[in-house]
């Protein structure tokens, strides 16, 4: 038997945005490695292990997952959203690289998925519709003058953004910081938008002027997405459409 | 009977990246709008209309499923990858800003799709795995000057990119100049991955350093990928493994 290793997005929550491509390799795995709220959402059916594990285990999760698929066994990795952003599949080639040789050479694929800040767009309108940048903003594990001169330089870009991870208990400064960025860089009361827990029960969507922001209005289950300088908010009966038009002036 | 719109992401191309939310409305559309290869991806049947139209029509063809709607179909505009990023779900809403006051309350919603530059990343690795940007690279709707301003300032950010569009028949010389900027502005070798019709079976995958990049190696159905200044490969049999770190040094 050949062992394989399948690093896969389940998605933002729903069942019904993971792909049929995920769902297939799920059903043939004999090994389901992740963070546990991650494995909590695979079924359990005979033939197959559940290995849920903790946050902040990324590598070892990854290197437990390339020891099994070497043993022969069918691994899937599974991320929430994308594994490609700000996810799983950074670690596991972490891992690959770093590792035994015979690990470059494992039977390795990755399966996107629909990345949170695509979720939250699609509830919100638009606001993503012209050119963008996707900023993960814990200072785990990069130095936070860095963040703060990608935001710096992202809004003099006028990319709309999306921020994953904006705000941890253990590190709740970073957001508020990040706020005084943008009120400062953007020089506008561009909307910002808060999207949590996207597709699942608890789904929150806030839609807020870039100058009445406050850090407590994000959590580590949101994504905020703020416009660039020609976000238009269509007002209706509910919330408003936030939407980036595909033209720029010249 | 009360009309609806979604706008739809089917995703790079093959079915099994269709979301099952995507194929329910699918399934429930009496017309279906959208560019000529992209309704050539769902299936007739009886009940549904389907209604192909050419590229650089997105308004009116916006204007057309508006109007289905508010007469009482329930109508789906499909967009390749996600209806969010450089595709239909802006021209709706610029259409319904535009509009009758009547379109605003129509019931309209957007599905996310897997989006071309996440099907591309998966297939190389994760090269898109730490902060990055998508940025459209027509000059079609902006000047070319904001672009290159962009591509500068995203090199100065150390983002990885991802260019759609990124070469048309028409406007054959912007690709050229972006290769000028970038091998400018980074001042290294980085990777760059070129995928072409990711998950269809034309699909190509060239992974080539960026002093190596030539204008020919993209065309309209391309994603470009440009990896950041710690973008590494893994060598092994085969295409090597492009992938970007988690964590950057202090």
């Amino acid at each position: 038997m050949t062992g394989s290793i399948v690093i896969a997005g389940l998605g933002p929550g729903a069942d019904d945005l993971v792909t049929p491509e995920v769902t297939a390799a799920l059903a043939q795995a004999t090994d389901v490695v992740g963070y546990i709220p991650y494995v909590a959402r695979v079924a359990e059916r005979p033939g197959l292990t559940l290995h849920p594990s903790d946050n902040r285990v990324e590598l070892d999760r990854a290197r437990h997952a390339l020891e099994m698929a070497c043993g022969g066994r069918r691994v899937v990795v599974v991320s929430s959203g994308d594994p490609g952003v700000f996810a799983m599949a950074s670690a596991v080639f972490e891992a690959v690289e770093a590792g035994p040789a015979g690990w470059r050479d494992l039977d390795i694929r990755v399966l996107p998925g629909i990345t949170a800040m695509l979720a939250a767009a699609a509830r919100a309108g638009a606001p993503l519709g012209h050119d963008f940048c996707a900023i993960n903003l814990s200072d785990n594990l990069k130095p936070w003058a860095l963040i703060e001169k990608r935001l710096r330089l992202a809004a003099e870009a006028d990319f709309a953004m999306a921020f994953y991870n904006p705000r941890s208990k253990s590190r709740p400064e970073g957001f508020a910081k990040t706020l005084d960025i943008l009120n400062d860089a953007c020089g506008d009361d561009r909307p910002v938008i808060f999207a949590r827990a996207v597709s699942t029960p608890e789904e929150m969507l806030q839609i807020v002027p870039l100058s009445e922001c406050t850090p407590v209005m994000a959590d580590m289950r949101t994504v905020v997405l703020v416009g660039n300088s020609t976000t238009r908010l269509i007002e209706r009966r509910g919330a408003p459409i936030v939407y980036t038009p595909r033209a720029v002036a010249p």
